[in-house]
């Protein structure tokens, strides 16, 4: 028996939950779980519904569609692991995670490859069987090797894709292609060291904790939508390089964590915000 | 206008959702957050909905009760501050953290009034305007002294009775008039150091973290179902004392939070455990 | 039998643990703690000692004086409470925290007096028995009003100026008088949300933590040395508002473990940056 | 150049720093960390340096020795990376976690071998070069597979056995040959729920944290000086096998973290207890 999820998300109006139960209940489906929440600033209704049984999922969505507002957003989908493809750049720990909960089958999806712009992390990679494509920018202009990125990552027709420690910027046109579909591993608390060199900024900063930020891509880089942060604690007795050594381990905690939620089906995108049911 | 929580707690069943929606929406309530949780282990059903607008909610209530499976509780009330009562024996902080948010309006509960075995605290507590009730143990059998306690209490029909580091265990015959209306404040990560002392039993063990757990009360001391808990991290340099005065912010931050929670309406006991939506 | 403090803050030399110790054993002193420090980017000495006994500090001061190197900071003096000013406007919570703390002698200082540009505090304050001195903008310039409250603090010769929640900027003729003697609870994990309405920019961000920051003021608003900072979890259904409350739970418990570091002598202030022995 | 690590565990005296300084000192050694700590209740010194430079360890050593009063312990040694074997069972998390950190050079340990009782873990070993042995327990008495455990772990003289996730228990008279030698995680926030099953227990009784402990292994099982402790938090919607997932997470990361500091020569045993420089 298969579980499936419901996620719908539109403008709120009275009567919601009652119409859209009303229509599960009459095709007899078993609901697992359950959750709504109403945005009162922008009055926007969100649900997530998990039910075991055999269904026509086409019927059903047809006959909820039916019963929504316009400009409702409205998935329904067997709960199945995720197909995705993995960016790194030469860091293994955040990648070394993820390929890892993959072997073990606790990551919840299928990591299709990995790509890169060093080979650093290649012989690494293939030890888990794992196809890893090196597209160095050696002589290539920023839209050329972006270019030649999206067409290894189009082949693998991902759910998501996933940056780990990528650290090359996408430019607006290739992020537009991948909306709420590019997962982030940011090496900061956001929005604090936004840029470059970031332990060097909290050391220089002299704090006294050390985060990391989970976000969808969007066209301004940094500033998607959060999705998982979380913090270590640091003293003056650590430099750059013991942070970034603190940093590593939160960044890679967060993005499993993040990944989670979004592989779960359980991440809404609202405007600049997620919401996570 | 006012709001309204209505809180269901029973056997769960197909259609559930939509039965009791369809009430709530046939009476034109305007819902303003819902949550739902059904514990699969036991097959148990959780509702919990915040309306606003002004209703009949004897009316409704009989509504939902008619479509409801036998041996459901229901309450569905008012959303207003609790009346409670606070018992403390002489450590000032969790009783001085609730005054304060009390006095500045941010405690979501009236405290009608402080009773202690000791008068250590009494001054501090008038100067919050609040009555303090001594009542000492000296010659007093327990049974004595617990209903000398009791009949203060009872005169002021407290929602709930907050044992704010009070160091007396009451009888089985006292907390059974209370079900889930009594709230603890224990002073480690329940279920370790259960008993006496459990700074110096910490120190001696030499834990890295010092926790608290704030729960509700039966018959069996410590082991009633944990509302909220959390810790703070300690090290070698610091003794039993030390630990405590951690301890001391870590017990009064828990406190605060789990009465935020009840006071919400959000609680569910089931079994030995809670349920927080 | 008193306890004393020798802080030590001088660029690093080989043979200094030695020379120092040297003195301190011929004197016969009994330390009862010892931390030393070396910054080895600056290649700075950090030393905190603590001992038991009578002692002649003048006469000990002035032999370790003599075998330290040029520009060397050193401090030495009775471990005792501090004398504090606390400058608030009108939120309760971190003056509430500390006149709590002060009044059951947990705060290991002693507020001579409260300071605020409005009266909302004044009741409250003085239910403790502390002086509170209102002192409003109202037709007073920048510099007229700072007068005044500087000549009312100068009264109290504090150790230390507390602003708990005070929400005025003081000019850099008034922090230059003071330094590493301001310390400041800051709404936000530093450097993030620097400026003006915090939460609701942490909410409008979709942060998934909340967090507060005490330093020291110097003349750059918001920069001054971090001293402790800590965070708290947050979501998607809590509003600025919500994101508030949280944030003043967090804000009370940092400026009072901050407080705590700096009034045990704990705290070096080297460059925009502590060191916390 | 090389770092050096000097370590003494003794009896408290006055001029104690000042002895060994003066030897330090006259040798002409560069130190780059020091730090002290007395442990006022049973009146014992403890000191950490590391130095650059190179020296003749042994007459230092001596020296130091003949300075220090009886009973004392004392290990002075270049910093290196540690030998370790690392025993597992069947569950891959923590085993996984160190093989990678090993592969990439961040583990300040060499892995010399894994040894289990399951051959589960095997062809995943062997993917990083690491010998695994597996010794089955069919057919074998307790302290005859113990003995086979033994003669395996013996032959790679490491200076820590660490024990991730190894789901048997050591008799003593194996313990006993590796005091403050063997490292253990558990599965929870020690003392809470020792021993079997501790998800299902922690689930049980309605936790709202999960935690984990490292733990030197002595002749108690799951009584060892706890030398790292953490926590995450859960709530009501996840079950006993959720809560084994956060609690793989934090078992991993307490376990690194242990190894950081044990690997580093921070961490004394001082009775039950460790102190941690």
């Amino acid at each position: 028996m298969s579980n499936y999820v419901l996620k719908i998300d539109c403008p709120d109006e009275k009567g919601l939950v009652h119409r859209i139960s009303g229509i599960l209940y009459h095709h007899g489906l078993n609901m697992v779980e359950n959750d709504e929440f109403v945005d009162r600033e922008t009055s926007h209704f969100f649900m997530r519904s998990v039910f075991a049984g055999n269904l026509n999922i086409a019927r059903v969505k047809k006959e909820v569609e039916a019963i929504l507002p316009e400009e409702s957003q409205i998935t329904f989908s067997l709960q199945k692991a995720k197909e995705i493809v993995v960016l790194a750049t030469r860091e293994y720990h955040c990648l070394g995670d993820l390929l890892m909960r993959h072997h073990f089958g606790e990551l919840n999806a299928n990591i299709r490859s990995v790509i890169s712009n060093h080979n650093t992390l290649k012989d690494f990679t293939e030890r888990f069987d794992i196809p890893y494509h090196y597209i160095p920018v050696e002589n290539l202009g920023k839209e050329e090797h972006e270019k030649l990125v999206h067409d290894c990552i189009r082949q693998y027709k991902p759910d998501y894709i996933i940056l780990a420690k990528y650290m090359r910027i996408f430019t607006p046109s290739f992020t537009v292609k991948y909306p709420c579909k590019i997962i982030n591993i940011h090496h900061s608390f956001l929005p604090a060291f936004v840029g470059a060199r970031p332990y060097q900024q909290a050391y220089e900063r002299g704090v006294k904790m050390i985060g990391a930020s989970a976000h969808f891509v969007n066209e301004n880089l940094d500033e998607g939508p959060i999705i998982h942060q979380d913090v270590s604690y640091v003293n003056h007795s650590q430099d750059a390089r013991d942070m970034a050594k603190v940093g590593r381990d939160v960044e890679r905690l967060v993005l499993a964590q993040a990944l989670k939620l979004v592989f779960d089906d359980r991440v809404f995108v609202h405007g600049n915000k997620t919401v996570i049911l």
